[in-house]
């Protein structure tokens, strides 16, 4: 198990990644070892159905017959077509020899769906790992797992399970776990954030996270980049991030860094972790932006994805409840941020604007709790902050009274989201707006909206570090 | 302003806290200085008249006649009953008269909501607290507030907002901030967590958070105290925790920790907030439990009143989406805890439930995929566990493939709560099972359930601390 941590893995080696991007638009499918009743296997075909995936579909099933009324063949060398993907879940026993079968049809790319190998934690586990990147070198072909559930990719109409998004986004996550894909990306469609590809990558035998992180880097239809890992060769990932530093935003949540994650991880897809501490210090060299669990990765992409980076990170706190504003402050400075000083000129503006007991015209700034009930005293101190050249981005805990004036006072957010060249971004305590269908248009609008100030000012802190990352790196020429 | 800080405040000094406890069931109130229209102050009658206040409520307002419908007096020495409580939404510069009328009239408590005192920061708004502390003494009266909401108590239907929950439970929310008993309460609601009392107390220039502690911590209907504190005396509240050391859970959210923080903390409810490390270590001494923003109180509050501190935290993660579990490893890691060693006999009944791939027998524990489809992997695999006795508490990520079987999920889950002695966490992903209606039940059945593995293990890690704070006192005496 210690070959590929050491980075002398015989296919991968002093290899550099190489591209794999048509594993992202195979022209025609096979189902290798599909089940014929309500398995897990079977939700590759129903993924590939609910997608609507235009090419071929073949399935290969040793008795054959049909399934679900779909014709099967006995073994992929029956398809009368080309096969470009195969996806394999065929039995353990049987996967050395559906892999030989596809490397005679010269398929190009396989998704290896059966598990039972490395991640078992025995030498035999290993041994078959080592056979079966045997096969596809001799074959001509690359194995994308084995253990893992492969790819979604909306503009191709592909998804490894059903009732996935079928809107193609800007965003690319790869995750050695395929229940995270699945978790991860739902959760993302309820914010309106959505995906041009996404991978899971399982005990990654043959075409790993280097490779596939080099490939995604590369296309212009990807504007960010989010990473699941377990474990992976530090030296190989270290020339790709090097390769790519700053050009995307690379959000990446490495877990295993405890004696009991290494553990689950190893038995979860045979991955060998790794210091905590080298990949901390390799991901900061590279401005990758390092996140610990699934909801600061979902609150990190909403933020990278809504906003530009830009601006220095000064910070203008605004409330109608004031509570919450006391303790926003401290976030703003626990997380290297700067509550902006407003000019004397936009306080004595706001002087103006607000009622002079119950409010607070110094920042943090309280339109006190009328602005419930009077949405213009929100609007009012918006536009006129946004005038301020001390500000970048304006963090504002608000909402109406009744759900008529929560509609208003969301779009009067969205009119103002960028003016004056601001940030904007509002907070939803849980349970205070609430209603899904009034906060929907924030996010259709990129406006970001978070549960607590502390979650947004963690977003916002790590939107101006790839900020301050990308500014300090000599520019690319032309 | 340092006046308080220094503990020198000449009502509290270096006297002990009092009891407080009329102020939560008054037989008659007046609102003083009711609004006409729908200004702000106008939801204390909406509240009371929302929770359908038993007593008789008195409108006070200089031109008296009639509001909403209701007869008005022009002072309240024009009421014609004993007024036990009197709020007090006045404009400041009347505030002096309505104080002393109250003492005239014996008045037992004013919550005083009308604000521009020391939140001002200048002397002036000291000085006039201190007046106001000083009629409060001649009249044989006590002061919450100013610019403060007051008292939620739905047992006496009092509320100082509408639409807040009318079901009494057993937890007592301290506040200085009004907007944070509102936004908790609601999210508390959402979770069937419900409020015996909960406090706005605002600058507190009279009854102060150690009082209001101290009152709370001795009812036997409180089993459960949460903290929002941006400034109090250090010493009288030390006193207080030590008094009522391990008691109850006692969560505190206290802000103010930067100077950011402190200046808001200053401008809202005018607090000196005090250095962040005396507090950290008051607390750590007297098992405070601390929090450091709404939903890690949320989180907290949620554990505190489900579950009973007990055992010894060794935990177990089970999960059908394997990817989570290793992160949910690392996490109970990080938070003190112990991943539990499953017995051997434990281990082979496993073997013998689950399937032989794609499924993990030793913790973190992975029933697999396939259990979405055939919910008897999960329950199976819990009963298992719960007869292990090195098990303290299983934490399941997991949930059915469609709401049907989510429903019976959940009912499994709830059936299970407990067994074996065992404590039972649920995890649902955001947008995983999602479903209001169907977590529903999990939370009037007391499961916990968190959207991450790590907001569920830093959440029992607490229960687990107050359980080892509480285990090291000596007993006290019967």
């Amino acid at each position: 198990m210690e070959i590929r941590d050491a980075g002398l893995n015989p296919l991968h080696g002093a290899e550099t990644a190489r591209d794999v991007s048509g594993i992202f638009h195979p022209e025609s499918i096979a189902l290798i070892g599909i089940p014929r009743g309500l398995k897990p296997g079977k939700v590759f075909f129903l993924g590939l159905l609910d997608q609507g995936y235009e090419g071929p579909i073949y399935l290969v099933h040793p008795q054959a017959g049909t399934i679900d009324g779909y014709p099967a063949y006995r073994s992929v060398l029956d398809v009368p077509g080309p096969v470009a993907l195969a996806i394999v879940m065929s039995p353990r026993d049987t996967v050395r020899n559906a892999l030989e079968e596809c490397g005679i049809k010269k398929v190009k790319y396989v998704i290896l769906y059966t598990s039972g190998f490395s991640e078992l934690g025995d030498e035999e586990g290993q041994k078959a790992e080592e056979r079966m990147r045997g096969l596809a070198r001799s074959g001509g072909f690359r194995i994308l797992g084995p253990n893992c559930m492969g790819i979604y990719s909306p503009a191709s109409k592909m998804a490894p399970f059903p009732f996935m998004p079928k809107t193609p986004g800007e965003i690319a996550l790869l995750s050695q776990s395929g229940s995270i894909v699945n978790l991860f990306l739902k959760a993302c469609a309820e914010k309106r954030l959505f995906f041009r590809h996404a991978v899971s990558y399982g005990n990654s035998c043959d075409i790993d996270l280097p490779e596939l992180l080099s490939t995604v880097m590369a296309m212009d239809e990807v504007g960010l980049v989010g990473c699941y890992c377990e474990g992976t060769d530090p030296r190989r990932l270290g020339a790709v991030l090097k390769e790519n530093a700053g050009s995307k935003p690379l959000i990446m949540w490495k877990v295993g860094q405890t004696h009991a994650g290494m553990r689950a991880a190893s038995s979860h897809t045979g991955s060998i972790t790794g210091s905590s501490d080298l990949w901390k210090s390799l991901f900061r060299q590279h401005g990758v932006i390092e996140v610990s669990n699934i909801e600061e990765m979902l609150d990190t992409t909403m933020i990278f994805s809504f906003l530009e980076p830009k601006g220095q990170g000064r910070v203008v706190i605004m409330s109608g409840p004031g509570g919450p504003a006391v303790s926003a402050a401290d976030a703003v400075i626990a997380n290297g941020l700067r509550m902006a000083a407003l000019e004397s000129s936009t306080e004595s503006r706001l002087r103006t604007l607000l009622p002079s007991t119950g409010t607070s015209i110094r920042n943090p700034v309280d339109v006190g709790l009328g602005a419930a009930f009077d949405l213009n005293l929100y609007f009012d101190a918006i536009d006129c902050i946004a005038g301020d050249p001390q500000v970048d981005c304006i963090i504002i805990v608000g909402g109406g009274a009744t759900d008529d004036l929560n509609e208003q006072y969301v779009n009067g957010l969205i009119e103002r989201q960028g003016a004056g060249g601001k940030h904007l971004i509002a907070i939803d305590f849980p349970g205070f707006i609430g209603n899904k269908q009034v906060l929907d248009p924030l996010y259709e609008n990129r406006v970001p909206v978070y549960p607590t100030p502390e979650r947004a000012i963690r977003s916002y802190a790590r939107l101006m570090a790839f900020q301050r990352f990308r500014e300090a790196r000599p520019r690319p020429k032309p």
